[in-house]
């Protein structure tokens, strides 16, 4: 704990188990490490997802021997295409017990493994220090990595710990000036075989308000088309900032978006293909005759090598920004998803954080808040749902000066609902929108759009969240967090506003037809 | 899901996503196949469980690429440990997309390989029959396996499929003479260094009415102290059965029932250890001098060698058998364990299911329903609380006719609370006792008996499950089962008989001091 705090981890998500008990008992000892509840581990790692994408440096986890790490491991999935860093506790039996096959035995190596690059099991007490240690520097390095300590239970009680000392990860890497002046010959068409136009595609590290301004300048300069990953880990939005296009989820309307050009640079991105596969569809999305030229990649310094990019191709022109006097009006009549990001957009206050798991309705949501008042988007990086409401404990607990909103389809709450209880402990200031149309809405249109045949009378209820509905405000209640149910836009308006003036969370269930 | 069918799989837990939309489609072709959706991977593979547990036969279920599977892990942790056969679908990228690192992609096998013995993926349309065929061979055998199949897209939307023929899996193994001759020369007393007494510990496959009829008909003749494993997968239990005392969880507390034994005869149970290491004591629970004897293991025909054994050694002598007219009166006064465990056996319904989860109070329920109607009761078996709900759902669908109570401890509850919604949305008779003693209360006690100084300030808090309070009865209103709160043992008692007369789910709340 020592060693953490040293290093500059000061909050650990926590859902212990025996194992743990050391570990736990060092909070008392060490008052600058805080300890956050969990009731689930899904809830625990997908806290310090979004804890690592705000606060720019990693949380610590503390679960609970091989199960517990599993119960965590779809969040660190998301977490590491988010490219966010963690150092994962792992409490594990003591060494004379592990041939044992007592019932919580399991390879807790295998489990982390499988997300995890960076594991390790010190076997002594006094080894236990520089692991930490170690992680974090893996934690922190860039790109940042999900580390693992497997703590085994006599390392954590026998005598002879040592606090190790703070080793910070790697800087990120700079982008050479040749790769930049190519970059800028790419973008200036001074390809030999030019077939087409230039697409600037952003992402990752780039997407700060001073990276996507330097993209926009860059963009408004040379006639590029500029685009932003389908799921950025965290982009500054709103008013004052540029307002790229977003790379469309589904496979055709990305590969619209990228058809006529001969030449696409990647910023922080990765090249794009489809989320999913679909007969007789490539998963490619670029032209396949397109130059694909990176300026930079994970773990390079893509701000940087963006603006050195600007000044070279654009010199003064300025990038275009959102305005606030462009966002929605104020909505009335019925809830919908149009009037309900309307709400959002005409209310949603300054710098505030928007975690979205909003999934069918994600774009939507995106489109109506371009001009919202300034904020940063977190979006579900792994596909695997159940990320929103913890990263929303996260980013809470990152920024308390900051009101975050959960954008929450009703299906993807479900996995980590959980959430809600340490949102109601810890007093966070968190807006749940709860975005309840009663159904996995996505997968009716993927049902088809896959080329298979449904949903009939015996597979269409495995699509559907109806019968019985779930009460999301009972739920809330449940987990002691206030939550009320909008009637209507206005009313969902109304209610945004009184939440971001209460502190504390919220829970706003929005029925969808 | 023709083949599983064919080899007498027809029940399907599931949460699918997008690459297994054909998986679901199928089901409207196959309608011999039933398909329950669970709002969390957990609950599907706790249900797995439970069915296996109870049916005697695997069900299937299917997840959503690595993700999905993480989810489902502990559960399937909990059902290894159990030794329930289940085969797991597991949807994966069509093999075009697999290596495009697309925000799905993970190594699904590494996931798989943690909990499951046999993985498979078919490549091919034709090959995915036989490979399930395989599967179930594998989940059928003795003892069962948890076999996984990894189904890619391509596979799945390929024309070509073909049912494979059944193949059961391995029958249990018969248990040689020459063994059951030597078990009984131990029974005997015919060890030439004699400095004890003999204990016989049943588990696994021999906990049938059978099999612990005819460890009680060793027992009585032959003077052997009878025991039954911590964690039995399924018991059967109460009157008219015999009541084996139950291996405490606590290693002191095994220890001394262990105490003074020269000789310890293993039927379907393994070697006895320490649930976790603790400074300073042996994991092993049996005296080190003492011999071990295996009349079965794991996989073997346990429940005939107990049988020859008994008429080897007890003749016509019969077995104690526990008594209706011996269970705990009606309770009055303020809820409790004790008054709850007494309000249950008081009350419980002949042939009816327990899932204990209950953790602390368990051993309370165990000594209070020993004489109770004849019941079912299943454990959780490896220690990865959050298989309670989801076992009641797959006991309920497993057996449609018999009553389920689920004693539920409150923190073990919110890890797959979402199984709420299956008992309600399938209409399954299970009546949940929610035990809500806002505490993680076998930590308070393990903090101590690790040697950790504790619970401070700063580390009571990660123990404790108030501030804020969870309220149960809201939750499972929200999940849409009927909920109420009990007052006191007596209004307890008269809830659990009106849910014991109302079809489909309950929760009863039983708020402890």
């Amino acid at each position: 704990m020592r060693t953490l705090v040293a290093s500059g981890v000061d909050v650990c998500f926590a859902n212990p188990g025996t194992s743990e008990m050391h570990a736990v008992a060092a909070l008392d000892a060490v008052p600058e490490m805080r300890g956050v509840l969990g009731l689930f581990e899904g809830v625990v790692t997908g806290a310090a997802d979004g804890y690592g994408r705000m606060a720019g440096r990693p949380a610590a986890t503390l679960l609970h021997l091989g199960p517990g790490m599993a119960n965590g491991l779809a969040n660190l999935h998301n977490a590491s295409k988010a490219r966010t860093g963690i150092v994962n506790l792992v409490g594990d039996h003591a060494t004379s017990h592990k041939h044992l096959d007592a019932p919580l035995e399991s390879n807790i190596d295998a489990f982390a493994s499988t997300v995890s690059t960076w594991v390790r099991t010190p076997r002594r007490a006094d080894d236990v220090g520089p692991a930490v240690a170690e992680a974090v520097t893996a934690a922190t390095g860039r790109p940042a990595e999900i580390a693992t300590v497997i703590l085994r239970a006599d390392a954590a009680w026998t005598e002879g710990g040592r606090v190790a000392a703070a080793r910070p990860g790697a800087p990120a890497f700079p982008v050479p000036d040749a790769t930049i002046d190519a970059v800028a010959a790419a973008l200036r068409g001074e390809r030999s075989n030019r077939t087409g136009g230039v697409a600037l595609l952003i992402g990752g590290d780039t997407l700060t308000a001073a990276g996507t301004e330097a993209a926009g300048r860059v963009a408004a300069a040379t006639g590029a088309k500029l685009i932003v990953e389908t799921f950025p880990a965290r982009i500054a939005r709103g008013a004052g900032r540029v307002d790229p296009e977003r790379l469309g989820y589904f496979a055709e309307q990305a590969t619209a978006q990228l058809d006529g050009i001969d030449t696409l640079v990647l910023a922080g991105a990765v090249e794009p293909v489809s989320f999913f596969a679909y007969p007789g569809r490539p998963s490619k999305l670029a032209p396949p005759d397109a130059d694909i030229v990176a300026l930079s990649r994970p773990g390079d310094d893509g701000v940087a090598a963006l603006s050195a990019l600007a000044d070279l191709v654009a010199g003064d022109a300025p990038a275009p920004l959102a305005r606030l006097e462009l966002r929605p009006a104020r909505p009335t009549g019925a809830s919908s998803v149009a009037t309900t990001a309307a709400a959002v957009a005409a209310t949603l206050p300054e710098n505030a954080i928007i975690c979205d798991e909003s999934v069918s309705a994600s774009a939507v949501f995106a489109d109506a808040t371009a001009h919202a008042a300034p904020h940063d988007w977190l979006r579900l990086t792994g596909g695997a749902i159940g990320d929103g409401l913890p990263m929303a404990v996260g980013a809470a607990v990152a920024c308390p000066d900051r009101r975050v909103v959960a954008l929450q389809a009703d299906g993807s709450a479900m996995y980590t609902i959980q959430a809600l209880w340490t949102m109601a402990r810890e007093g966070l200031d968190v807006t749940v929108v709860m975005l309840s149309n009663r159904a996995y809405a996505i997968l009716n249109y993927e049902m088809r759009r896959v080329g298979a045949t449904g949903a009939g009378d015996r597979s269409g209820p495995l699509l559907s969240l109806d019968n019985p509905a779930i009460d999301a405000v009972a739920l809330a209640t449940g987990f002691g967090v206030p939550a009320e149910r909008a009637v209507d836009a206005a009313h969902l308006a109304d209610l945004l506003e009184r939440s971001y003036a209460t502190p504390g969370p919220t829970l706003i269930d929005v029925p969808l037809a």
